[in-house]
């Protein structure tokens, strides 16, 4: 009997994945991953090299049909697979990413005439200028008393599908006329793939203000936030919601032809490619709290009730796994935080020491540090270099370091700042915890939780759990994987339940961070400080933060 | 008619200096410097090689007299000078810098004996080993309600004279028993050059608590220490202190030979070295601030009445200028901060960008923090990265950045670190006017009066004053040289008064820093949140820095 497989695709920021993986064992059986030729657009448009304001970020969408053409044969040819075999496909993609495209789902940029708008181009997760539009929306939901804001802790992002398209109408009202569409990056592949226009319930619930109860925003308000918005919902944005696990369709012919694979193989509904790791890091119940630790530091987990729960950026149903409410909290900048210190507070004889060593700064950083025991860098520091995500939600707050004396040296920095993200992570873990959101297991995946062994063990330290770290190391396009063979269900060769694909296709590695008992004393008195100066700076106690932010652009 | 000439000896922590200076033009005509052969022994003692323990800071006394040998010829020779022209000798030293010897003055570190003994050796001022011996003085002042206590703003250092004597009773008592003198270096030279043991006011006042009206702490006090030390005044403490301007005494034979100057030249009385630096600074009456910028920043002024201040460190009769109570106030880091981040916190790429240019990496930083509106870095720093001396008097507490960001680049910090200092010294400045201590002119010393014109730029801008720069790059010799003019006195081809001196042979520079009144504003805001910051870290709002600290050394 032949093998059957399941073929994820995780597109990221900066590269896109496919990963093959055998449906029964869940081996990862090929993978290749190509960078964006255009990469992160954030300078000039391509060929009329026009330049963009600050904190534009765009993307091209021909590099993720590229993706397509390139990457999947590729996989088939490494594990000599046949189209046939492959029973399912995933998708996962950064969001909120849109596409504008024409009614045959054309993106705008592809078409000569706007080729040099920017407006007509695929506006990045990362694309901050719409922070106008997102603290207008924020306003006037809070004035309408709109439902859905208390889902997001009463803040919306400017990163999210509102705020964005308003900025199109608002800058580039032609170009806002001519988008037949504005689609997720995520769901327009599948739409590529397919034919069908499909919205992911995770990303409509996560960045457009759907709920599975209430749809998105009414006529009423988006016709508040512009009158020509009023119809949006049905036009330019198609609710066809579908909550996670269901097969958005099958590979046309043109899906076929673009990929190599077979006519007809089902193509599931399109995830974030956050919440994507949630099954392939074996998180499939309440009480599992997941740690997607890279940059930025994302934690998901799974209540069983409809309820507010403050301090936590999104609660969706069917968010992230079917039938529960998916809650995502997180850190704005972890990794962040280290690869800023390493790039602008390194000091050239650390450099030069590696150098010598032939080791990376990290690596030189990571032993000193490690050498360290808690509180012997009589360093404090708070986490917030790219503001406050959880629980403040608040982007106007930045880093702290205190404690610091002509001694003191980057591991000692090195080493707070690590623990300032651990103690954030304990304020979110405890924030659930007080409301009712049980966290009894601790799952990690994601770069830093391969590769830094001090971090997670500061981690199990500070948060008093043992960390269990995803057994596969591309955990998204395992999970886009997952929900590809979902989307086959057992009678086409792939799982009815996405619990049922985990139970045979995800797992996690045998070593895991236990927490060192003797630190625990000195971790919970640094933990109480840690909190005590959050509540200071954070909650009202003195707004110096936010009036240097202020300072600083007037 | 020949020239006259005075000669000034400046001491410092790393190497000696000899001036000499024309009486009547203030022309310095000649210089030479000595760094100590033996510099600041911290690891092990020469020859045994014994190794010392941490906070340790010793020197070798017979650097000193090599200087005396060394400098004075040279300065005679490159000035063609006669040993008769000059009419006068000024010696500044660190302080308190503390000379074991024995009755006929040896240091007991010459004599074979002792030299293996680390208690028989020169404690320098930064040997911070006797800190138990400080804190249990304090205590015990505090118990009997010491008098001298509140002159000291609460509380003793262990740099100072007595914590030094004690701990070598309490480490060492057979040195302690042979040691039939402890002096402050500044008079032990003195008393090489002329025979006489006589102790400088501004030392005994500053270091040794001793006052005009009531002396050194009596037997009673200094029993209760140690019943040890019961008769230390009289005995190996000499009584016989001597304000500042008077003629110790004249050179004798043995110091005519090691200077080869004549015998019966006028020796004025020691000074501290930063002290010193007062006359050559112009400064010559009450409402003139001082400031002697360095590794770390001390703030002289005069007062007129004898009065507690508040939050400075030392209020001394005779101290600086005879007739005036000599207020003395400081910053523990200032340019020792900017050196730590240089070394600790610039990262490589500045560095190799600087050796492109051909520029220091201080020389880069400068430039681009130049160019830097106040507010723009978005950083808010306490200047605490050594404690604060002046007004808070707590080594406990330490350094702090706020406002750190992704975007934060190494310039946005150094600027930082340059506006905390200056806003410690307005915050010095505000606690001595609002108790009644005027300041209406602001003269400055020191290298980074010199060199840094960014800092004096932005001191004016903070202080909204005038800042004004001694035209001497060597004030503390030139001061020394003042004071061996006035020992002299007129009669002697000197000058009756130290005021009279300073009219002839001090000036200032040319140039001044002007505030730039389009930055009041910004400042006058941001060292509000300065002055927020430290009130709350110092004054009891949050003692975490100093838990910090306790939790670091447990």
């Amino acid at each position: 009997m032949s093998r059957r497989y399941t073929l994820g695709l995780d597109y990221g920021t900066e590269s896109a994945r496919a990963l093959l993986v055998d449906v029964e064992s869940g081996e990862e059986v090929a993978t290749d991953v190509m960078p964006y030729p255009h990469g992160v657009i954030d300078d000039r448009l391509p060929e009329s090299g026009l330049k963009l304001e600050p904190e534009w970020a765009l993307q091209d969408p021909e590099d993720y049909l590229l993706a397509l053409r390139t990457l999947i044969p590729s996989v088939l040819q490494q594990a000599s697979a046949k189209p046939e075999e492959v029973v399912g496909i995933g998708v996962d993609f950064t969001a909120c990413t849109v596409v504008p495209t024409d009614e045959a789902y054309r993106p705008l940029s592809t078409l000569p005439q706007y080729r040099d708008r920017p407006h007509a181009w695929v506006k990045l997760w990362k694309h901050h200028a719409a922070q106008d539009e997102a603290d207008r929306m924020t306003e006037i939901a809070r004035e309408r008393g709109a439902e859905f804001l208390r889902r997001y802790g009463g803040k919306l992002s400017s990163e999210w599908l509102w705020p964005k398209i308003w900025q199109v109408l608002n800058e580039d009202p032609e170009v806002y006329e001519a988008a037949a569409r504005f689609i997720e990056a995520g769901d327009w592949v599948v739409q590529q793939l397919t034919g069908e226009d499909t919205r992911s319930a995770c990303q409509a619930g996560y960045k457009g203000c759907w709920s599975a109860d209430g749809g998105y925003p009414d006529a009423n308000f988006l016709a508040a936030l512009d009158p020509r918005m009023r119809d949006l919902v049905g036009t330019k944005v198609l609710p066809n919601v579908m909550p996670l696990g269901q097969k958005a369709g099958e590979l046309n012919a043109s899906g076929a032809e673009l990929t190599g694979l077979k006519p007809g193989t089902p193509v599931a509904v399109s995830v974030i490619d956050a919440h994507v790791a949630a099954p392939a890091s074996t998180m499939v119940r309440s009480g599992q709290l997941l740690m997607i630790m890279g940059t930025s530091l994302c934690h998901l987990a799974l209540g069983t009730e409809n309820r507010e729960v403050v301090g936590v950026a999104g609660v969706v149903k069917d968010g992230i796994l079917p039938s529960f409410y998916g809650l995502e909290a997180g850190q704005a900048a972890v990794g962040d935080i280290f690869a800023w210190f390493t790039r602008q507070g390194v000091p050239a004889y650390y450099t030069e020491e590696a150098a010598t060593e032939g080791i990376s700064v990290y690596h030189l950083l990571e032993r000193r540090a490690a050498a360290l025991k808690p509180g012997e860098s009589g360093l404090l520091a708070l986490d917030w270099w790219n503001g406050n995500r959880s629980p403040l939600m608040d982007a106007s707050l930045s880093g702290l370091i205190l404690g610091l004396t002509l001694d003191t040296k980057p591991e000692h920095v090195y080493r707070a700042l690590i623990e300032a993200t651990a103690f954030g992570t304990r304020l979110i873990v405890e924030t659930m915890r007080r409301q009712g959101i049980p966290v009894d297991e601790a799952l990690c995946c994601g770069g830093l939780a391969e590769k830094n062994e001090l971090l997670m063990q500061i981690y199990a330290d500070v948060l008093q759990m043992e960390l269990k770290v995803a057994r596969s190391s591309q955990t998204c396009a395992l999970g886009s994987a997952m929900w590809g063979a979902v989307a086959a269900g057992a009678q086409g060769g792939g799982y009815d339940t996405i619990q049922d694909a985990a139970e045979r296709m995800a797992g996690l590695q045998e070593r895991t961070f236990r927490p060192n008992p003797g630190n625990r004393e000195i971790y919970d008195a640094l933990y109480e400080e840690y909190v005590k100066l959050e509540q200071y700076f954070g909650e009202g106690g003195n707004d110096v933060m936010r009036r240097l932010k202020s300072l600083k652009h007037s």
